[in-house]
């Protein structure tokens, strides 16, 4: 909401409920941009980084739960890639125990609703081809703190994304290598290894979820390598099914199972869960399923009080589903824009490019953002309408940052 | 040596005496390739990583001494880039304390030999401008073992390499700001800030190192920036000289003096070391010094058995001082090439390019080796011949694995 020329946002406090991360969102409205900023960059909550991500640095992230962990939005740099010890967690189930990367390459996979179906090994992958692809991970709910009504889940603001690049086999290679798809496959479901919780319906916890085939044919690889490692076993290691383009949710971990099938998946993952609706409204195969992401870019620095001159304005950008063209910086909270140069190599379509826009600011307060562009003209959102899960945000009002200089 | 179509090589052991990089090489003649895949692909010694490394991969890394590790070559993946945790560490001298990045915006450097002389911080540079830039970072002293004369120095394989992106403001900037380059100044000499032995003349041991101004002022930057993170205090964090496409030994770290000189500096480092001449002879400042980096690539899989059919065979690769263009593989020690393929995203001239060729291989043991050309023409060399220090290593004979397939 904009109230006299200002932004104002929810004040949210973050608190953890269980491990299976819900997370509440206490609303209050009237707080500026820069107690968000500020909120971004300083620990919330004295709580140890997760077991299983022990290794991250402690003073990059935020750790919402036992399966959520942010990334500071102050720790994106220029360089472009996200380093793993710097990225985001969100995992729907816990994963599976350490015996699972022991070996990496005995991992098994089957693959059904090919000519010829059959279980391969990662070792077995890696000797069918390899191609490696930048592409920006991103969960479907980041941005969700941003949003006016309180949608349950992790209250992320804007470190639930990542860059990375990513090594393996693509889809396509395998399933040529297994005669083809089946007649009338038109989507690829791919299925998580995780260890189910007992005495539930699995179709209720089960981590499986169907994109169309032909973008899998496209460019989905079954990723064995993250920024040069073996895949992290918290980040879907030994085997992670990669989409690039496509949200967070669609990039399978430990998958044990790739089928083109006829249909989506029954799982309430694909069937229900991450599905685009009116707030108040149940989730249904009839909506619109978190596939794509959107054109999309945010301001990393500054986002505290700076001394007047000459300022770096530094953030990132990506086109979603397709390559980022242009990145636009106002200082004026919209009223006015001027073109950011990007800095550093092109990954790719996929990836997120940093960017920059020198300016020199006297002293004052600046409500400063960015708005991008993607190659095939779509211009990211000025606000995203709210949604009941609190899914897919992009609006470049409210990720604004206000900063005080002096 | 070529002794009846089967390439044999040095066998050494390292071990080492004391602290200061001193490591014997044992030469023996007559061990064949496997020998040596095997040894680059397993831990050497029990050694611990040192205090200033704690946090890199253990498992990923070989430790020579306290001041340089190695990175192992099965680990280099398709990715194109090298996680921190896998980099090398080769040190002139132990690193500062920690309190160097404690406050890391407040590192000054002084700036000579320009129109307005002056001390900056970190924090006025990161105001001035950024770019980014990948590059490979890469020890004039790596493949030194290769060679068949016991050079003194850490005897590394192929791991004294790694592909990094760095974040900094390039020195053009920031000589415009003051003004320009100082008449008749042919080179930049940047001055290390590591704490100097007592009792020994400075100039003896002082990390001190002159290139030519042109090409400072075209391509160097000053980074506080490494694969999306500030550089760490081992790796010349707070801040340090990129040059791409120069040997790692120009890249100076926790740089405290940038000076543009009419000369090359005087300390022993510039003056008499780092020089190529021929074995026996003494460094002088007349001889080639250590700064463009050739032309160069290795196969990293496969380097130990394999079952027969078809095996990706992939490795790294980069044109040094311009970009590499292409990369052939033989899998029959040079007597016949296949071309590969690049994948992966382009980062730009001075970066390495992972290369992949898949081939079907029947039982029978082959020995894989690769050789790039660059964008100049310039073809990675068969030999390399001897020289005192063993320095740039690039032979892609020596550099060939001997591979069983069963």
């Amino acid at each position: 909401m904009v109230v006299a020329g200002r932004i104002h946002r929810r004040h949210f406090i973050i608190g953890a409920a269980g491990t299976a991360g819900a997370v509440v969102a206490i609303g209050a409205n009237g707080v500026d941009a820069p107690a968000l900023a500020q909120q971004t960059t300083e620990p919330q909550n004295g709580k140890a980084l997760p077991e299983v991500v022990s290794w991250k640095d402690p003073d990059a992230v935020i750790v919402h739960t036992e399966l959520t962990v942010e990334t500071k939005r102050d720790k994106i740099g220029t360089s472009g890639i996200t380093p793993s010890t710097e990225l985001y967690l969100r995992n729907n189930l816990p994963s599976p125990s350490e015996e699972a990367v022991a070996n990496r390459d005995s991992w098994e996979v089957s693959f059904e609703g090919v000519q010829n179906e059959r279980t391969m090994t990662v070792g077995d992958l890696k000797r069918l081809g390899i191609e490696t692809v930048a592409a920006v991970l991103q969960c479907s709910g980041n941005g969700r703190a941003l949003f006016d009504h309180e949608a349950s889940g992790t209250q992320w603001s804007t470190g639930a994304a990542g860059n990375l690049i990513w090594s393996g086999v693509p889809v396509r290679t395998v399933v040529e290598a297994l005669g083809g798809v089946a007649a009338g496959r038109a989507f690829m479901t791919s299925t998580g290894g995780e260890s189910l919780p007992e005495g539930i319906d699995p179709q209720t916890v089960i981590v499986e979820r169907s994109i169309p085939a032909d973008i899998a044919m496209e460019r989905a690889i079954l990723a064995w390598e993250m920024n040069g490692q073996p895949v992290p076993l918290a980040h879907g290691g030994p085997l992670r099914v990669v989409i690039p383009g496509f949200y967070g949710i669609n990039n399978v971990k430990y998958v044990k199972k790739v089928a083109f099938t006829e249909t989506e998946s029954d799982a309430a993952i694909q069937r229900t869960g991450y599905r685009v609706r009116p707030v108040g409204v149940s989730g249904a195969p009839d909506q619109p399923s978190m596939w794509e992401m959107k054109v999309k870019s945010w301001v990393t620095h500054p986002l505290v009080d700076q001394q007047s001159g000459r300022i770096q304005i530094f953030g990132v950008a990506f086109g979603g589903n397709s390559a980022v063209q242009r990145v636009e910086v106002s200082t004026d909270g919209g009223q006015s824009w001027r073109e950011a140069n990007f800095v550093g190599p092109d990954l790719g379509s996929y990836a997120w490019r940093p960017f920059v826009l020198p300016v020199d600011l006297s002293p004052g307060t600046y409500t400063i953002t960015s708005r991008a562009t993607d190659a095939s003209g779509n211009v990211q959102e000025e606000v995203t309408e709210p949604n009941h899960r609190g899914y897919d945000y992009s609006g470049w009002r409210r990720l604004a940052v206000d900063v005080t200089v002096t």
